[in-house]
């Protein structure tokens, strides 16, 4: 799946939910993943499908914050990783971003 | 460009400094971007330029979690979101995920 596809699939899910939350409630929740990923991350053995979950809804919640900022993911991220690291021009990266 | 093709792009670019700074390293530098993201949105005027560039930071480095922890990214995303909330079950959902 693109990236613009899933941005577009989020829109379609929680669009409203998210205009109605506005961009400082859908922060909170966005933070809130990061929490439970931390969580996953500090337990003795990592649970993987837990992590895998966590992740993706980080990645679902910086959606929903791209939509109501009416930011174009995949432009933003195509922009900033355009085949090479950002800082050092090189791939694979020679400094440490 | 796809999911997979973006979490490829960046195990080439950054794999060797994400294994040697681990995953609870790596968790800081995203946890870092949250923070950066954050004072943007706080600030009075939001700079979606600024936004749009630190909301690719935070799926980068969400990313180079999954390449650390060997998470198919695209494929959590599919399974958490498949077309349908999670939770409800429905396109658009009408529940509050």
């Amino acid at each position: 799946m693109k990236i613009s596809e899933f941005q577009n699939l989020i829109k379609d899910l929680y669009f409203k939910q998210d205009q109605n939350r506005g961009i400082n409630g859908t922060f909170i929740w966005l933070v809130e993943e990061i929490g439970e990923f931390a969580r996953i991350l500090r337990s003795k053995e990592i649970n993987f499908k837990n992590a895998s979950e966590e992740l993706a809804d980080i990645i679902a919640w910086a959606n929903s914050l791209a939509n109501l900022l009416e930011i174009d993911l995949e432009s933003a991220i195509l922009e900033k990783y355009p085949k090479m690291c950002f800082r050092c021009k090189s791939n694979p990266c020679v400094c440490n971003r």
